[in-house]
């Protein structure tokens, strides 16, 4: 079995490796001249417009999949226009471009959200943050905490009008949306798969820390009711329904007083469920692969907890994350940059105290790393 | 960090996916024109005899290892030469290949193996056979239970001889030895390892079922008492530290009244270790790297139960087999052909009995493909 990827990013990578054991063979495309994947399967490179070279380097691969959501809707039109298969659809791709289509989902999917609007004006702004604090989002692009700003007052409103509308928008999603701000406990994630046949399969809620506006540290399963998850399911189930969806979808939450909000959604496997590689007898790469492949579903329970942490910026010792029982070290394969995602570490343990002894061992070698020890 | 393997088989397929989250890559070199490991990593295809290539491919590696035991001695030790770092020892690789130097370092050593001798006739044959049953073997050459012969009666000697006497033998392993059969209960293995600081770390006892020579099912950990555990660590420990071993190491043993008989020594991953993938915190291949890389070794203690079987001759339905609940399936990529080992699956379950009962559902797929169903 052949699948294409658009995108050769780490999700890329980490799909093409768990490809290997199933006898599925990746060919993975995107932009950069270094990709994590390129060195793992197949990989072309170009720009996303090119959708004839495109279409001419993935013929007759099974299923065409991706693994970042900035791709062109238009790429992935094109594709299909040309016989190839594209999983999961085009609509969930063009859905989690843009906020307004987002929210508008959920809303009409009776899934709660914070209060949303499109604004038209510095001054619409300053009136919505004048009762309440807001947070100024594009509606398309935007990545890892880019494209927002938050308006806590109304004088902020001005400032922050400026700076994001002057941003170019993408085509088809112009405009600025607020969200009114939420004190929320926790943010949680959902990694939820659907098969070909329409069969759906949950991991357990995930509870995400950001900083900064990216993520730091995964802990899974989050410790929650069973009617919470239960809850997420729900929710989720109506998202992948609606979107006829196919393949592994995340949906972000806050939670609030024991409910959850949607945050966003990505058509995508997520940072947020890399621990499922050691957490659960089926990862969430596999499991993406077996539902665009039209293969049975895997278990998605938990095994043990886990506490995923990101390397971001610096790679810590190699020998130092080793020596922690329980540590499993991803790493991407990419060059040292500023607030970049060099690999992830997987603190695994039997039960959740030992998750998080190990936890603690890991994330003082990242700091000790980070603070140049 | 980059790794060398002569050898590009399912073992070096499986070392290079392990090599990738620790930031490692392979480089592979091995005869056939299609191999496992060609669309995993970098393979370049030759034969063992040109080492001025295979220095030339290698060059800048920081270790150079081998994934088969059939590799020419002279090759290994030339690339030493040409001052490439070679593990495991070039000298445990001799070992490996002459039956009559590993039986003489187990009996050098204190570990007790199975009667042996070397025999210059079909007469010597014929007397020790009147005494007890023998299996005449080469000293050299053989895999999965060839170069062998069963010689249950003095009749039978002179045919078994004329039959292996007539097999060219490798350099500097003339000759044929023969052994005691003996009654044994169980075929049971140790996947151990050592690092460059001399450290240990050792698997669980793995209880193997052969079939007409070939690997059929591994059972991990087997069931047997702490004491036989210990007792193969002890061994096992004698043999790394008198080979100044580095990498991971496989024992055969025989299981007889209790005691364990060494049968025979692997120098690299084996396929009884292959359930390690998901039932160790690290698998074999991540173990052997961490070895020979110099990194602290990982935990080799038994996560839940594991059933391992290979898929031999015929790969069943993927389908069928990703749908039983904890069933890991790995394909190697290899056409299929009859004896041929394709792929393997993993049951794997929070018991024994979990274990037993997935195991039991992977091997009725495995029948079923056999039968032709």
């Amino acid at each position: 079995m052949q699948v294409g990827v658009l995108g050769g990013g780490q999700l890329g990578r980490m799909l093409a490796l768990a490809g290997y054991p199933l006898g599925v063979r990746m060919r993975l495309y995107d932009t950069p001249a270094e990709s994590p994947a390129q060195h793992v399967a197949e990989y072309r490179r170009g720009p996303f417009d090119r959708t004839a070279e495109i279409v001419e380097f993935l013929r007759g691969v099974d299923v065409v999949t991706y693994e970042f959501e900035n791709i062109p809707v238009a790429t992935v039109e094109a594709l299909e226009q040309a016989g190839l298969t594209v999983m999961p659809p085009p609509r969930a791709l063009a859905v989690s471009q843009d906020r307004l289509a987002e929210k508008t989902l959920f809303q009409s999917l009776g899934i709660p959200t914070p209060d949303f609007s499109v604004v038209r004006s510095a001054q619409e702004l300053a009136d919505r943050a004048a009762r309440t604090a807001q947070i100024l989002k594009t509606r398309s692009g935007g990545y890892d905490g880019k494209g927002q700003a938050e308006v806590t007052a109304a004088q902020d409103a001005e400032s922050a009008w400026a700076m994001l509308s002057s941003m170019p928008p993408a085509p088809g999603c112009p405009g600025l949306i607020c969200e009114s701000r939420i004190d929320f406990e926790r943010e949680l994630s959902t990694i939820a798969v659907r098969g070909r046949d329409g069969r759906t399969a949950f991991y357990p809620l995930i509870e995400n820390r950001h900083e900064r506006g990216i993520l730091r540290e995964s802990i899974a399963p989050a410790e929650t009711s069973d009617a919470l998850q239960l809850q997420s399911q729900e929710y989720a189930s109506r998202v992948l329904d609606r979107l006829n969806y196919v393949g592994v979808l995340t949906i972000e939450w806050f939670e609030r007083g024991g409910e959850l909000l949607a945050n966003e959604i990505a058509p995508r496997v997520h940072n947020s469920g890399h621990w499922t590689i050691e957490g659960a007898a089926a990862s969430q790469f596999e499991s993406h692969l077996r539902a665009i492949l039209g293969l049975p579903l895997g278990d998605c329970a938990a095994q043990g907890h886990s506490r995923m942490f990101n390397l971001i910026g610096v790679t810590p010792s190699l020998p130092a994350l080793l020596a922690i029982p329980g540590a499993h070290v991803h790493l991407y394969g990419k060059s040292a940059r500023a607030g970049r995602k060099l690999g992830h570490v997987t603190a695994w343990g039997a039960n959740r105290s030992e998750a998080e002894a190990r936890g603690q061992q890991v994330a003082r070698v990242i700091r000790d790393a980070a603070s140049g020890n």
